[in-house]
């Protein structure tokens, strides 16, 4: 089934302790995406300015990418850059420039309203719900923010949150938007907002997926080299929603099975910058990580 | 099989956002004990002052903890203090009384030195080495440490390591005594020294073993409160050993049960201030929760 994703696209300049590139492929809607693009057919919401390489379209399409909704907009694509340290949890951020990004309004072809698998990647909460105006009844709404967001719109989004199935934060903002220092009560405050599914991601320690009934914790790949962790978030979710829209059926054995095929792609996408990984990511590959990952997670009752 | 652990037996003072405890009962070898006891035989080695009080020793006794290793030296106990904010992964150090303690070598009764199992807590890799000396030819002998040691007797812990089959660290102690920002990395610098296991514990994330040819990562159960982590790594490794000991074999599916099974006694600790969840734990409720373990944290192929 297909799959909808709103989100950006952008020119990333990253430098990390392993290398430097310089307006390189990125942003949210380019990395999900792409990672979906192994399972299902994706439809890609977004704009880019008239600066925008022809050669990066090119790639999408050749990912079977629909970019019926991509707007080329006059002026220059939104650029963001920034560094890493060692610690790559978390990125520093030197310089933004929103440019086509500032004035971008979701306009989603009319074949697109009946998607049936949606999901909102980090955008202004007000966006998102204009999305979710256009769209009919799909099988799963998910939605990714920032604390950027919870700090400045806390309101809109408690809204927006509040009209999805699923969300798809990290630990960091989990604690923030449900105010409370347990992760798990966090979760649960959350939850209590409307969504079915919370999914936490802990960066190089996986993901948690709470629910009214229960847990599922889905473990990282133990990776020896991190070249660059940008877009391992946004790679996790469409490896994961990517894989639920071929499944069909948002079940919790589908869900599960999900996180571990985000997980999955989201190991190949860190060891190298932009999307080189993914470029020339095989699916044999794919399936013998995902192999691992069942080797190295499972154990026998006594 | 019985299980030999040498370490601290401790008076702890500890402040959380959650409550106090004064001069409560702590100290390595006490947590790994009480744990390691719900599985199998447990002889214990340590020291305690003249002021230690009887009902603790009346504890250990009630949970078969073989005490004819517990040397009272004229003198007082081994004293810890120390509070946790709301971030509750790292302990801050108010106040270290070592006391009886300073001048401890362990004493193994001739009844130990045939012990198959053997836990060196975290002690002064010399003192680690001096039981070495004592026991004959286990079949696993398993230590941990601390940065402490890492930085001010490298070269002791270093030869230490290399006499022992498993090596117990944190994820910042790996890092900084496998010299590396890559985990895995440090971790297969230290498993070059010569041990076949090294477990790293990851707090709130679970733990991850990783040998010469692969891993196996236990998440953490996804605990709603934590009132006092104190004591969780040692409960951790007494749950894993004393599972271990039980099995007989050193076997991977062993270990990687072990490491569940460790995984569960640890959360129990941390629900309650010093020993009082452990006291009150039943078989029942350790084997709920290991099917918990199972529920969350397994997933289907496609």
């Amino acid at each position: 089934m297909s799959l909808l994703v709103v989100g950006s696209v952008a020119l990333d300049t990253v430098e990390t302790p392993f290398g430097l590139v310089n307006e390189a492929l990125g942003g949210s809607a380019t990395y999900f995406s792409t990672a979906a693009s192994f399972f299902t057919p994706v439809k890609l919401v977004a704009v880019v300015g008239q600066d925008f390489p022809d050669h990066h379209l090119s790639f999408l399409r050749q990912r079977q990418v629909d970019l019926a909704g991509l707007q080329i907009a006059p002026g220059r694509t939104f650029r963001w850059s920034g560094y890493y340290e060692y610690d790559m949890n978390s990125a520093h951020t030197r310089d933004t420039q929103l440019n086509v990004f500032a004035s971008f309004h979701p306009q989603l072809p009319e074949a697109y309203s009946s998607c049936p698998f949606v999901f909102l990647a980090n955008i202004d909460p007000e966006l998102q719900m204009e999305v979710l105006q256009q769209v009919g009844k799909p099988r799963l709404v998910a939605l990714d923010t920032m604390n950027y967001w919870i700090e400045t719109k806390r309101e809109a989004l408690t809204k927006a949150v509040s009209m999805v199935d699923m969300v798809v934060m990290n630990e960091a903002e989990v604690r923030e938007f449900g105010e409370n220092a347990s992760l798990i009560k966090a979760a649960r405050r959350i939850l209590g907002l409307g969504p079915r599914y919370l999914i936490i991601k802990k960066g190089e320690d996986g993901a948690v997926m709470v629910t009214a009934s229960g847990f599922f914790v889905a473990p990282a790949y133990p990776l020896e080299d991190v070249r660059d962790p940008t877009g391992a978030g946004d790679t996790f979710a469409g490896g994961m929603m990517g894989y639920l829209a071929r499944c069909g059926e948002p079940a919790i054995p589908n869900l599960r099975m999900g996180m571990i095929h985000g997980s999955v792609l989201a190991s190949f996408t860190v060891e190298d910058f932009s999307l080189e990984r993914l470029k020339v990511l095989t699916n044999d590959e794919i399936h013998n990580r995902v192999q691992e990952f069942k080797n190295f997670s499972c154990f026998v009752e006594d």
